[in-house]
Formats: structure tokens, C-alpha cells, sequence
């Protein structure tokens, strides 16, 4: 444990001021305030535990955070960001200090405020398999924070996805952690290149909850955090230079992380040399006591998290105010540990520039929170992301014929909240206000069909999401029976705690479609009429009964509000599909837990009678074009060294397109049991149509890291099996060596992986 | 890790004997030889391994154990014994050392020999909250077993049952470490009384494996290994004086047990004291290659397991044979480590008297394989077993009505073998020997209604156990609907490797019944007859859809040769039943995996939307008389000692009946997270019709420790909540402190709990 940081590191100005503080003043600078109305309940338990108060009395011995100014409510942009200033020019002037707050947001999909842009959600990200283009995305969110004067984003999440019953794997980008690692890493680049700092969640082991409810304990042991959950967050860290980090409020083998040095301390600064901000999850510090039952009281919990490394409690300082006050001043907590945390609040603040802002100036005014920048990245990103999983010939539409009958059916045909997460402002805030206008262009697939067809475009809703009303299905079955093809979209509705199907606190027992929508499709199907089934869904459901029965289906994961146009784009065939899944389909929720990165005995054996095969294999995705592999070539290479290995993608058919070219290795023989299949690398190449192109992939040999048996990262010399395609099949294939001595990686290791056309 | 035995422990015999063994005899001591026949698969990848050969070639230098002599076919036992002793006689005359083999086979719910008799599944021991029955039926197979020159049997298992899903779970005694160490141990203590060693199964983590498949990677961190999965054998190790352990096929955290020297000796050994000899799991030393992948070849998996602690290769020598002989010779393996094992396999011989028998003698003839006394245990164990888990009054039935019209339906009500086990010899083997008969008294639940009954017994089989023929529904229902009362006898057939729906290699997707059966009962449920659902199964189904609507539900498992005749005396209200659930009955598959045995966070809280509630509780079961539970009393107590608590139970009905009291305990703030309630200790007490009982029941301080911030197994001081009950239903409570310093547990601890009526 790294007890106490060494003073001398901090700076002459943080110095200076620290010199000065009182303990009150100490304690204001680790906590934030959210101004809450009664009612709001976007956080858990916030309605029992959110300080209530006016912010002048919180203020008075000055302010770490500000909470949330603008997500929680919709609020005109101009008039809150006029308040934001007068507050913080309040706080300049009106305290002894005279340090501005920390302005914090959420911003997964977006910038969570009223008329922001909102972008897909991370899964979609995922299926993009395009770091770039999210670092793009990125720095627009950065872009809109930092003109509203918010300095630290609470975004991305970096949980490695393990079991899709879980309602947050919406927020999450993937199965795999190295595709989430690089993703991840994207987004940390983009917001961070605006001068708004990102905050990685929830460190760590959150999506391996028991039974995939929400908060429920995690049964990992060291080696599963070390060599599958952690690794995002150290490449965010290392690679990304992230500057703050929310630690999860998973109980990991009976220690939640809240309480525990070994990774807050440990692996996140002594280790990795993380040197931000470690912040908590909202209430974390009280749910030690509340929730997790090891701390005796307030006091308590303040102790025991600021030990461990937790700096700034969110929302408010309902541990780190009074309870710590008196547990410092009864000597049970020492006063440098606090000092510890504030000074790297400070230092948070010095490096933003607060602590030389003086507000002065007039608040920002007319800031366009949805640019034709946005809604071209979001575009983009959507169409990307967009995974033909299945598809008998039946698509693409013809949008020019003007004699075709098509029916769009389904809960989530006509419904712009149905492109969206359980963070985007929409569902996180306006669900709550009915009546409230979303404030920027978001149209629905049946709008955006309409538009694009020429033929016939009718609509039936034919059920809800989540209810048992049938009343709906004869009139979809008559209409789809008088279409020429029926298109179902289909899925979830993002939400919170139970108030969606997706969502924080919207855990499913089982991976059927929710409601009565299996049973609609299936009515549908049984009218004869092919069905291009549209799934807008959080998680992966169990369809494989869909996957044989319908013409086509298509994934998408909450794309955005330019993922009406994206959807409609590829049905059409403007857009040659390209995304990728970035979850195994699931085959039953009786199979889970699942994860592909299995060692042998994860999957299909002689020794059970079950298959644990999934529907379709994480990196899946069709074309409307074909791709060969061929001539995948690799030389062995040195255990701290680098693989580079070619090989050729040939475009087939008739059309260009976009091929993801994933690299996938499998270490056949080592000191614990690996998987048979992980990702390597990936490349997003365009092929035109007949062409051909070379791809070169850089993989360092960090990526066939491990735990060994003494818990010591390694690189072992022996064989690597290398294949491109999916985790599950192999389009080219060749075997390497990896050859010298066991090396031990460390952080001058590189992590990311590379990739390069050479040749066309 | 304790590297090799300090060679002076080593006894004067057997230091002489390997003083003059060549590296070839000290090798044949430490595998078995199976003499296996074309197309046998009782156990995974027999076919592909087991060695073939003559018996005689392979005892050219000795042998260590005779695998499964009597367990693998139908043979006449006097006949078998004739060979065995002329077998071992040879070995005597006809090698340089003379040592006979050790002869070992399975037992679990009986000797896995032709005609023996068969008990109740272990899920009944559990059910039966009776270690002292369960001991009594342990020195019965041990008596058999020694009687036929058996010296070795592979049970209990004492895996702690952590997901329903898993085909093993029917070998499983409960989901309580705590009942699941006091039952073994009870076990352990009778077979060895016999002069047979117990086994221990399966040391360690199998029951956790992911989603439930058989031999899955079990995600597990170090305190729930220590806290929870290895807590009975700990039990049977240091209270139950077992001598054998048999290492698991699992991989905890990457790493296969059977390779881990931290595990089969840094805790079984150096921390537990644990003397005797570490068996492999058939074929588990070459599945290191095979399926793990974590060796090279077999003599790289014959050095992981010799130098992590596996003493004897089972079933055969295909790894410790030629290919440890070449590891040894060629250096990468040191000689004093085959030695170590050696010596322990000559030291086990030593102690079973083996190294001066002659069997010079004639082989047993007549051997009664099921005695009076069998079927007396067998009886009496079932009758405790059977769980009455509803009952709107239609139970008991009245036996003398002369003018009842009873129909018995189901797949299970008159199929012998529903009555037992996996590992019994008839479904263990017979089921692969069509015509070969049963060879003792085993009635169905239907011949034994039909012989209890005055009333009209009508049978109608309805359904299989696990297709989809529904053309039986009709007669069913028929029957039914002109029938006073319905009993349908439904549940599992045990098998092995998919040929069953329960037991080895049998695993389940879902927890339906499996096949139709739910949609018979739901037929026969639309009649308007009362049903009383009799379950027959290896594992807990989730059937809460059945407890509203079923007149009555019974649950029993696997219930032996007695239990038809057990299961009728229950329904007719001759014995009053008093068997508590030994599982917690699941809600679903998607709520899987699931433990009572959870934090707060494990079960319903405020955080998701769904709930983890069990359909009914561990330790929940009804009786046909009622019982209160009042004044329950505890002292405070010191960390290092004892809670004495008493609690008063009355038997308010009007039937004498049997209660099993639960003392359940919940730490209410600990250094980590802890279990919302724990098993504490129990006692079966026979109360009469309107009498009453004081019950005192002493538990030892470490029933509620656990594993601290750093692994160390402490009992903290502070409040604990202590009721009688079920695990969630509290009938008596009251709460005491634990009071002194942290107290870190040590092997002078004692760990089972005790109780005694102390007024009545």
C-alpha cells in the first residue's frame, strides 16, 4: 500500500494552498453537492440518501464537485450555464479559497443534457470495431462539456461484458477486453483531446455479478481480474493517459472494491502509475455500510474508502463530510490521508486550470449541442455499427421499387426512445417528464423507411415492449400477410431500475425477447411473408429460433439518432453492412454465465451433455458483398517482442465494402489453461468490389499475456495457433513459435495492437 | 510447499520394502489397473484412454490398486471373489515383493456391486439432517466392502452444491458446507469403521463450475474456496480421521486442481494435518494434456500431479507408468518425489493390513449384499429424507378408505430405477445390461400404494421422463378426472453422459422437468382432481408454479430401494414426514447460479429489478403436525469459545412427529462481506403430540469465521443475529455479541456443533 503520497510531488500552488486550509475546507474540496428535486431517482437509493440542502450553505467552506448541473433535469442550456457561472463566480468570491467547483457529467452516448446529441450506445461502438471514429465522437462530446464549463466526464464504462442477463451491458462496449481496451482507449483520447477530463468505469469486475443482477457479488479470482477484467483499464490508463478513475460498487470475493487498497492503491497508481483522480461511484462510500455491511457507520466507510484510495465522494458528502470530520478528530482517521486526497483534487484542478478561473466573463450562450459535426459522427458510427447477422438474399430492399408492399411492424418501429440507452438524456431524464419535447431530430425507422422507400410503407405496432397485450397481433399478421416483406423492429426499451428492459437495475432472467414479441414474429412468420427482423435491443437475446426462420436479421445495439437513417440505409443497400458482434449471441440463459474467451472446458465437450455453443460467435457479421482470407503468414517471434502477420482480403462479390479483420490467436500449451480463442487485433479495411488488399497486424506479444502460476504477467515461448475470421471460425490460418525466455511484461511493454494496408 | 516426506516418518516395513524396489515396482504401487471391457463408459473418455491389456502382464511388478473389481459388470459376487483372491494371491507368490493390490470401488449410495443394496441419494443424507443414520449406513457398505476384500471406497463427495443446473448434484449432499461437513463426516466415520477408507470427492471446486456444465471453469476467489467450498473436508479431514482424498477434474482461476500444490498439499497436508493418500479422479492426471492443456505430454501431466500431491494415478497407469518411468530416468522428474507417493501407497497398505496378507485362504462365499439390516437403514433413511413441501390438508390419505379411487401417474410411478441414483449399480451399469435383473427387493411407489391401500389403485404412465410423447396425456387424464385424488409421480432418470436427465455428465439447460412432464401435470391439474406431485429427482427443480396448485408436493431424491415403500408411508400419514430441503428450490434457470449462502447483495435488494428468492427456502419442510418455537436464549460468548443457545419446541398438533431444528446465525458487520444467514447447527428431536422440548444446542465460535482483508481465517468479535428457523424464515430469534480480540482459528478449534435435549 502506497500509505501516503509524497508530499514533495505536489506543486508549489497546491502546496501553498493546502497550507491554508482548514479541515472543513479539506473535507469540502473531496465531495460534490447535487442540487436533487424531490423525487429524481436516476442513481440508486437516491431518494433516501441525496444530502438535501441548499448549494449556498454547501458552499460555504468552498466546493470539490459540482454534481450534475445539467443531466438531471431539462433545463434551458443558456439559463443553466448563466446559474453555473454566477455559482461558481460565488464560489471564487465568496469563500475564503476562492477555487471554483469541478463540473461533472454523465456522457456515455452523449453530453446528458436537454437537446444534446446522443450517439449509439457502447455496444454499437464495439461493433464498429473503429477506435477512431470514437475518439472522433469523443472529442465532440468533449467539445460540448468543455463550451458549458463541465471538466470531467463520467464516461467511458470499461466493464468486460460476462453475462448478458445484466441490464448494463448497454453501457458496455464488449465480450472482449482487448476490444474494449482499444474502444475505450478511443474515447479517453477523444474527450480528453477537449480538456474534459474522462473517468474509466466501474473499476473493476461490476458485469461479473453472480447471476447477472445487478450488484450482486462477484466470484472472480485474482488471475480472471488480472488477465480478463483489468486489462481495459490498464490499457485506458497506460495508453489513454485517462485522468480519473470511478471504482465499482461490485463486492469481488467478499471485499467490495470501495474498501479495497490492493486495487485501488495496488494496481491502479503503484502498479500502472495512474496518478488522477479516483472518484466514487455515487453513494459507493456509504454502501460499504448501507449495502456491503463492513462498515460500522459513516465515519467508518469514510475511513475504510479513503484509506483504500477513494478521493472524491459523488454525489455528495454524505461520508466525507461530518463522519469523516469527527472520525479525523477523533483521531481515528489521519489527517494525512485526507490531505492525500485533496491534494490530488487540487492537482486535478491546477492541471484543468480551475484554480486560476475567475468566472468573470459571461456564461457561454446558443452552444449547438447537436452540430452537423455530431450528427455526421453519430451517422457514421451507426451505420458501422449495424450487424447483418443473418440474411437468405432477401435484402437489401429495393428502395425504387415503387410497387412493393412493406410493412414495418414491432414495438420499437415508431419510437425515437427505442434508438437510445439508459444514459442518453431521453430515457434518463425526459421519460420521466412526459410531455417534455426531445429538442433535437431523432427519426424513427418507419420515418426514416418511409422516406426512403418508394414503394408502400405500412405501419402496425402489433405489441409493446414489455406486456402481455396481444390485441395488436391480427392486425400486424393481416398486414404483414398483405406485404411483400414484413420488417419487425424489435427489442428493448432503455430504462432505469425496472422502468425499462434494458438499463441500469433491468436485469432479465431469461434471454428471450421481452414481452409477447417472440410470439409476434412468430405470427408473423407464419403468414408466409419473408420477415427482416430489426433487433434495437442493449444486450444479445437468445434468437437462434429467428435466425432460420427469418429472411434476414439485423442487430443493432441503441443506435443514435442517426440510427433510424443507418438502419434504413443498409436495408436498402446504400450502406454495405459492415458491423461485427461484440457479444457471442446467446443460446439460452440457462448457458450462462458465457464468455468465448473459454478454455477448452468452457465450451462444447465429451463430458457434458449441453452444448455452451452460442447462436453466432462474438465478431460475427455478414455482407452484402464476400471476402476471402487467404495467405495469412506470421514469423515466429521473440516472447517480448512483436507477431506481424499478413494476410490477403479479397473483395468476391459485386459490391465494395468494409471487412473487419480480426486476428485471433490461441496459446495451445501453458503453465494454466488458456483460451481457444482471443482476439489479437482487428483492422477495418475498405475492399472494392473484385479487389483485393493486404493487411499487415502488429500484435505485441503483451496480448498473449497471462497470469501464471505465481500470479506474475508472462509471456511463455511455445506455439500460437493464428487465424482470421471470428473467435469461432477460421477463414486462414497459419501456427508461429514464440520463442526465448518467459518474459515478465511490465509497463514499458507496449499493449495495442497495429494495423496497416500493404498492399492492394 | 512441503517439497518431499522427511523419509523418517516412514515406517521400518516400508522403508525396507523400498529399499529394495526397483524404479518399475515402486511405480506399478502407485497406479491401478481397471480391467475394462469393450464399449464400458462409466466414466469420461473411457473408451479413449483406459488402458487395454491382460491383468497379468500388468502386475509383472506389483500393482497398487485394483480398479473397480465388482462395479463395472454383472457378475456373480462369489465368482468375482474367487478371481480377486487368486489374483491377489499371485501377486503374493508371483512378484519379488508379494504386496497385494489395493482393491477400491464405488459406493456412494451403496457398493456399486451386483444385488447390494442401494440407499438413498446423498441430497436424502442432506435432507435427513441425521449424521448418525447416515454413519450407520456407512458401516454397513463398509462391512460389505470388507467383506469381499475391498479396502478402498470412493465416497462421499462433499462438493458443496453452488447450481442446480449441474448433473452432479444428485451425488451432493446439500448447499451447506456445514451439513454437508457434518453428514460426510458422519459417512466417512462409518465406512472406516468397517476398515475401509473413506475418499473425499472432489477436492476441490467442482460444484462451481461455470453455468452448471461438468467440468467448467469454476470462477472462484480465494475466500470463497476457504469460507465456503473447502469447509467439509476440512471437516472429514480433521473430525472425520478420512484417509483418502481424491483430487477434483476442476480448474479453479485458470489453474486445474490436480496441478495445484497449494491445494492438495498446502492446505490438505501442511495446514490440515491431512496424512493419508491423494487418489486422482480417473484419467484426471492425463486430462492435464488432454483437457486442460497445461501439459505437454503425459509424462509433463504425470510431473504436475506427482509434484502437486497426487499419490496414485486411477484408474490406470497411463500416465505414471512409461511415461513418468522416462521423466524419471531422463532427470526432469526426481526420484524421491515417486518415493514420496510410494511411500504413502505402501503406509496406506500397511495400515490396511495388506502388507501381511496372504490370501492364502478361500475366498468369502454367500455374502448377503442386503440384509435385513440393509434394508433397515435404507428404510428408515428414506422415511427421513422424504420432504413435504405443500400440502392444503389433502395429505395424509387415508389408507383404509376402502371406496378411494387413486390414480398414480407419471413416468416415475412404477419404474424401479427412478428410486436411484447415477452411481448406483443399476443405473450405473445395469441400464447398459438390458435382462439382466435387479437381483433384490425394489418396489415402485406404485406397487407399494397398491399394497398400502384399501381404495382402487389405478396406474397411468402419461409421459417418458424426458421426450416429447404426449399420446399418453389422454388416458391420463382420463383416469384422473374419474380418480378422488391424483399422485403423480414425476421427476429425473439418473445416467450417465446424457443418457439420463440427472448424474454425471447430465446436466440441464433449464430447471423445468424435464420433457413433458410439466405439461402433464398442468393437464391433470385442469381435471380438478386434487394432484399430490411426488418429485423424484438428483437436483431441485424450479416448480414453483406447482406449490399453488398441487393439493400437495413431495419431494424426495433418489430415495433408495426403500423409498417407494418410505414415500407411501409419508402419503398415508403411517410415518409423519420430517425431511427438510437440503437445496434451496430455484425460482428459475436464469437465477442460477445462487447460493442461500449470500451477502445482502445476493438476494432481492433495491438495485435490480428482479428477485433471486428462492421458490422455497434451504431447510424448509412440513410435517402434518405443527410445531412452535419460543424462548430461544444465548449467552454472549467469546471469540475463542462456544454459543450455548436453547430454544424451546412444542409440537402444537395432534401427532407425535420428528422436528428439525435450525440454528441460524448472521454476523452483522464484518471486516468483509458475510452471508445473510448460516447454518449454525441442528438437531433432530421427536416431539410429541401437544408435548414439548427444550433443546440446547453448543456451537463452537468457528462456525462463524471466516477469511479475512488477508486470508487469515478469523472469528471477529461483534454482534451476531441467531434464529431457529429456515435460512429465511425466522421462528425464534434473539441476538448476542461475540466479545474479546479477533480470534485466528487453528486445528485445536473445534468445528461441529453439538446439541442435546435438555427438558422436555
Amino acid at each position: 500500500m502506497t500509505a501516503i503520497d509524497d508530499t514533495t510531488a505536489r506543486s508549489t500552488k497546491v502546496q501553498a494552498l493546502m497550507s491554508r486550509m482548514t479541515l472543513d475546507e479539506k473535507l469540502a474540496q473531496i465531495v460534490g453537492f447535487w442540487e436533487g428535486e424531490e423525487g429524481d431517482s436516476v442513481a440508486p437509493l437516491q431518494g433516501e440518501l441525496s444530502s438535501t440542502g441548499r448549494l449556498d450553505d454547501a458552499m460555504e467552506h468552498g466546493l470539490g464537485h459540482l454534481t450534475r448541473v445539467y443531466g438531471t433535469n431539462p433545463v434551458d442550456t443558456d439559463e443553466r450555464a448563466a446559474y453555473l457561472w454566477q455559482r461558481q463566480r460565488s464560489l471564487v468570491t465568496g469563500t475564503p479559497l476562492g477555487i471554483p467547483a469541478l463540473v461533472h457529467e454523465e456522457c456515455l452516448t452523449g453530453l446528458s443534457s436537454w437537446k444534446a446529441a446522443t450517439f449509439p450506445a457502447p455496444p454499437s461502438w464495439g461493433a464498429s470495431f473503429d477506435p477512431e471514429l470514437v475518439e472522433e465522437m469523443g472529442a465532440l462530446i468533449g467539445r460540448s462539456m468543455h463550451e458549458l464549463g463541465i471538466h470531467q466526464g463520467l464516461a467511458p464504462v470499461l466493464d468486460v461484458v460476462r453475462d448478458p442477463r445484466w441490464g448494463r451491458v448497454e453501457e458496455c462496449i464488449a465480450e472482449d477486453p482487448y476490444l474494449v481496451g482499444a474502444i475505450g482507449t478511443g474515447y479517453v483520447k477523444g474527450i480528453q483531446s477537449a480538456g474534459v477530463d474522462a473517468t474509466l468505469k466501474h473499476f473493476v469486475g461490476y458485469s461479473a455479478s453472480q447471476s447477472g443482477r445487478n450488484f450482486a457479488p462477484v466470484h472472480a479470482g485474482r488471475r480472471e481480474l488480472q488477465d480478463q477484467l483489468l486489462v481495459p483499464f490498464e490499457m485506458a490508463v497506460r495508453d489513454g493517459g485517462v485522468h480519473s478513475v470511478m471504482h465499482s460498487y461490485a463486492e469481488i470475493d467478499g471485499l467490495p472494491v470501495a474498501a479495497d487498497d490492493a486495487l485501488l492503491t495496488g494496481v491502479l497508481r503503484d502498479e500502472w502509475g495512474f496518478d488522477g483522480v479516483v472518484v466514487a461511484d455515487y453513494f459507493g462510500v456509504a454502501f460499504l455500510q448501507l449495502l456491503h455491511g463492513i462498515a460500522a457507520d459513516l465515519g467508518d466507510a469514510a475511513a475504510q474508502a479513503l484509506a483504500a484510495g477513494v478521493d472524491i465522494e459523488l454525489p455528495t458528502g454524505d461520508a466525507y463530510l461530518a463522519p469523516l470530520k469527527a472520525a479525523v478528530e477523533s483521531g481515528a482517521v489521519p489527517e494525512s490521508l485526507v490531505d492525500r486526497a485533496v491534494a490530488r483534487a487540487l492537482a486535478q484542478k491546477e492541471r484543468l486550470g480551475l484554480l486560476d478561473e475567475t468566472f468573470e466573463g459571461p456564461s457561454p450562450t446558443g452552444v449547438d449541442l447537436d452540430s452537423p459535426a455530431h450528427r455526421d459522427v453519430a451517422r457514421r458510427l451507426a451505420e458501422e455499427s449495424v450487424v447483418l447477422v443473418a440474411n437468405d438474399g432477401t435484402l437489401p430492399l429495393d428502395p425504387t421499387d415503387a410497387t412493393a408492399r412493406v410493412s414495418v411492424i414491432g414495438p420499437n418501429a415508431d419510437r425515437f426512445a427505442a434508438l437510445f440507452g439508459c444514459y442518453s438524456f431521453a430515457n434518463h431524464v425526459l421519460a420521466q417528464r412526459p410531455g417534455v419535447e426531445l429538442g433535437f431530430e431523432a427519426p424513427t425507422v418507419l420515418e426514416a423507411l418511409d422516406a426512403a422507400l418508394a414503394g408502400t410503407v405500412t405501419p402496425a405496432r402489433g405489441c409493446a415492449v414489455d406486456d402481455d397485450d396481444r390485441s395488436g397481433f391480427d392486425e400486424a399478421v393481416t398486414l404483414a400477410s398483405e406485404s411483400d416483406v414484413a420488417i419487425m423492429v424489435m427489442g428493448d426499451h432503455a430504462g432505469l431500475f425496472g422502468r425499462g428492459t434494458s438499463g441500469e437495475g433491468c436485469d432479465r432472467d431469461d434471454l428471450e425477447l421481452p414481452g409477447v414479441q417472440r410470439e409476434l414474429v412468430e405470427a408473423v412468420l407464419a403468414t408466409g411473408t419473408p420477415v427482416v427482423l430489426v433487433l434495437m435491443t442493449g444486450r444479445p437475446y437468445a434468437v437462434s429460433w429467428a435466425l432460420d426462420r427469418c429472411a434476414a436479421v439485423v442487430q443493432t445495439f441503441f443506435p443514435g439518432e442517426e440510427g433510424a437513417a443507418a438502419v434504413t440505409s443498409v436495408l436498402t443497400g446504400r450502406v454495405n453492412p459492415s458491423g461485427r458482434l461484440p457479444f457471442s449471441l446467446p443460446r439460452s440463459s440457462g448457458a450462462q454465465p458465457y464468455t468465448y474467451l473459454h478454455p477448452h472446458l468452457g465450451g462444447d465437450s465429451d463430458v457434458t451433455n449441453l452444448s455452451s455453443a452460442p447462436a453466432a460467435s462474438f465478431g460475427h457479421g455478414l455482407s452484402y458483398t464476400s471476402f476471402t482470407h487467404t495467405d495469412l503468414t506470421a514469423d515466429d517471434a521473440p516472447t517480448d517482442g512483436a507477431i506481424v502477420a499478413r494476410v490477403t482480403v479479397a473483395n468476391t462479390g459485386d459490391r465494395d465494402g468494409d471487412e473487419v479483420v480480426q486476428l485471433y490467436g490461441r496459446d495451445v500449451l501453458a503453465s494454466v489453461t488458456r483460451p481457444v480463442a482471443q482476439l489479437l487485433g482487428f483492422a477495418r479495411v475498405q475492399v472494392p468490389a473484385g479487389g483485393s488488399v493486404t493487411v499487415e497486424l502488429t500484435v505485441p506479444t503483451t496480448r498473449l499475456a497471462f497470469s501464471d502460476r505465481s500470479y506474475t504477467r508472462v509471456v511463455e515461448p511455445g506455439t500460437v495457433e493464428l487465424w482470421t475470421g471470428t473467435a469461432r471460425d477460421r477463414e486462414a490460418q497459419t501456427v508461429l513459435e514464440l520463442t526465448g525466455d518467459v518474459h515478465p511484461i511490465t509497463g514499458a511493454d507496449a499493449r495495442l495492437s497495429s494495423a496497416r494496408v500493404v498492399g492492394a
